[in-house]
């Protein structure tokens, strides 16, 4: 470890960027706009994967795979969806290189000019329904319940390690039904899955909500959404759930024989999470010291750190250690011992406080004549020793109380830094001054919502589910309304 | 399921086309040269991503995410690697569309044209090595041992489900070392769980060993391959692993400070194994009736089938089918009860026949009366009716049967079909009426090799690991050879 990151105070922007790259999460790559996942990164990112896959599969769904490729044409089927995601994209126009005359290099191949151009999928619902109409003939194919794991590129000007980048990685869900009815359950049931897993997992409390209709995924009728507070008090998406209505089995001629006999078209939904995931997990928890990682996706949820002064007391430290790190194992704990004498006890605690490890257990001659370990939790920073009897069960008690404990956090933040507000001066002044979330009355309008997000850089968020229902104002217009909508700057 | 597929000795080629497509494991996609990996063949393919990324973890290796694209001038720094790699492959050249003046739908937008062309990855060796140069400055940095899931893409003019697709998946290692020893041992290793995966799991007996110079992977010294034989006596190339020297070190300048304190290249490898694993899978063990499938790879491993005459019955044998079930699943065994009643049971045996599933139960009203089962093997479909009693026992000890006689039938084919030859007429004799593999002496030099391919379409496979040093003659040449080589037509 070099030098100390910056502070969130001090930049909260450049203390992102930096913990990202120091805590070997990610780093920018050749090719602009394109990130490494690095493989500790890499592991969170696992982590997350395993816990949605086994999610997506208890509520009956399948993974497949479909081309990265998108034929230009299939874009413009769908009108609304070729304006939202046919522009900033990576197009494929060639097949093949060749050796540049001159001995230089290699040049584009002319001749091996593709007849139609190809796109990198920025999302594959045009390439997947144009397959859903081979798959889907009669009720009996359906539900079609479909989820694939893919890479995606949309083209960006300005980008950021996994808040946005142009090629991240993602799940796209894409699910066929009989009826609208039952499309929207699955639309609204995968919003609680993803509700589910920020909380339980990730230990970010989220608010579950409609997209408007200018915020609404193109081609998608209705988008819910859960919306999580970052510590800067900006609001990040961290997953959409879309209902598609009969919009793409229109595009692509997807019918089916219904029980009756009558053909129909199919109804449709979308869902996604992406590694924008591991950047909400960073700025939910973190702070000055580095990462902070709810144990569920820690990769090493317990270091273990010798302090020796001869190889014959670190054999006897190892004794103890073995025997601990077989119990907390057996429970199904990650477990790492860093004997390593490339470096001193301290930066290793540095180390491992950098890159969040929820446990660090530390042992010395001292705890040898006393049969005890020093305990240090990484979301206080708290210390104590304890005796070694019974610490198996005192660590698995301990991480899932800094689980909890992380998400409590989270939630007072959030709860504090939420505000309701009636007036649009108060609006503005709020916004400037505190940040964080603002409850307010709109007039439902997308003018006044466009007007407001560019005098003030706010959009709504979400109209939450669960607002009450309430008689108020517009801050804006003035103009009467029956619910709070949530508003704030956003990532 | 509609009409039969054709048979393997009716033709062979459309067997595989149809089985493929008819068992639900992949399609052609809309994109030429794409597949559509569907549902259930995704499930075998995540059953061998999972088993072969446990390996790579034991043997020490962490994931990661590198670009997808590449800068085209990275292909030209590895003299040899532009000659196979920068040829036939996807070129991205512009990075927006735009409306059509006319009306007509989207076009490529010219002032969106790249500087660089990007060029979608055939593979990584260039993007990741100019990511390792500024991981490794020091031994200590070393061994790096990273292996990526990705997909890639190889213009292909003809293409084939699985065994030769423009984009397909596959994982690709790569690692980086301090001596040329610890390299070349990583290269045998690896090599090892490749072998490891295709016998134990696959169940497909393999060959170790050595690429000609001809036949090596381009930028490497050495190139270790495993090699399976089909059930049309072709063999296919299962997995492979490369020896780079320090070729890719010296393209992209990584140096590190050895322990002795000089600066040093560093020495490298790669490997890989694709979705043509699913191709060979499916062509060494499955039958005209469908996929025979190894149990340890099959998503479903037991189905029971109920047939009744009645709810009431249907109810009975739920009964009883409740509690294999639970016992199968307790052991890790899937189990799938189908009690649709689309179908008669006829056709659903038909249809898990097809699917492959190692083990069927069927159980009816003399069943009930009698408290037995009838249990149907895949593989050599023999059927016996049992008792209940100890019935889970009985099927985890039939399934694990199954794996073994899968991978002895397989072995037991290549052995018949392995060939020892000493001259060129029979050579040339033996590969087109029996084909299978020969073990032949070769004179060592290219050109006979090559004379060899364009006289016959057999090509040497490898330099086995274990061929015995013997005195002979090269069936071309008659010039002087110290071992036999395996030669074959492949896919
Ligand atoms: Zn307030
Ligand atoms: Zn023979």
């Amino acid at each position: 470890m070099a030098n100390a990151i910056p502070s969130r105070s001090e930049n909260y922007s450049e203390w992102y960027n930096e913990l990202v790259k120091r805590a070997d999460l990610a780093e920018n790559s050749a090719v602009r706009g394109c990130m490494v996942i690095k493989p500790y990164g890499f592991s969170i990112w696992e982590k997350m994967q395993r816990a949605l896959d086994d999610m997506f599969k208890e509520t009956g769904h399948m993974n497949a795979y479909f081309p990265l490729f998108i034929p230009k044409s299939f874009l413009s089927k769908e009108a609304s969806h070729v304006e939202g995601f046919a522009k900033e994209c990576a197009v494929v126009t060639h097949y093949r290189l060749k050796n540049a005359p001159d001995g230089s290099g290699v040049i584009v191949d002319p001749d091996a000019k593709l007849d139609e151009e190809l796109i990198v999928r920025p999302t594959s619902e045009t390439v997947i329904w144009s397959t859903y109409k081979n798959w889907i003939q009669s009720y009996r194919d359906l539900p079609l319940l479909i989820n694939q794991w893919a890479n995606v590129v949309r083209w960006e000007m300005r980008t950021r390690l996994f808040l946005r980048t142009t090629e991240f990685l993602w799940q796209e869900g894409h699910t066929a039904h009989a009826t609208s009815d039952e499309a929207m359950a699955e639309t609204r049931q995968m919003l609680e899955v993803y509700a589910r897993f920020a909380e339980e997992w990730a230990a970010i409390p989220v608010i579950k909500g409609y997209k408007t209709a200018n915020e609404r995924f193109a081609g998608a009728e209705e988008t819910l959404c859960i919306e999580a507070m970052m510590q800067d008090g900006k609001a990040l998406q961290a997953g959409t759930s879309h209902y598609l209505g009969q919009n793409f089995a229109k595009a692509f001629d997807v019918k089916f024989q219904s029980k009756a006999g009558t053909l129909e078209y199919v109804w449709g939904t979308s869902w996604g999470v992406s590694t924008r995931l591991m950047g909400a997990l960073v700025m939910a928890h973190s702070d000055d010291s580095g990462l902070v990682l709810p144990p569920k996706l820690a990769p090493i949820q317990v270091v273990i750190i010798p302090i020796y002064r001869s190889e014959e007391q670190l054999a006897q430290i190892f004794e103890k250690v073995k025997e601990i790190s077989a119990g907390l194992r057996k429970k199904g704990i990650s477990v790492k011992f860093d004997d390593s004498d490339a470096n001193k006890p301290g930066w290793k605690f540095a180390e491992y406080e950098l890159r969040g490890v929820p446990v660090r257990l530390a042992m010395g001659a001292r705890d040898l004549e006393n049969g005890t370990v020093e305990v240090a939790r990484r979301d206080t920073k708290e210390k104590m020793t304890v005796q070694l009897e019974g610490i198996v069960d005192r660590i698995e008690a301990l991480l899932e109380d800094i689980q909890r404990n992380i998400y409590d956090k989270a939630l007072a933040f959030r709860t504090a830094n939420t505000h309701r507000v009636d007036d649009y001066a108060e609006f503005k002044q709020v916004l400037d001054e505190k940040g964080g979330f603002i409850l307010a009355h709109w007039d439902g309008t997308p003018e006044t919502e466009e007007r407001i997000k560019e005098e003030t850089k706010a959009t709504i968020r979400c109209i939450p589910y669960n607002a009450p229902e309430e008689e108020g104002k517009c801050i804006l217009t003035g103009r009467p309304s029956t619910k709070r909508v949530l508003f704030a700057r956003a990532y």
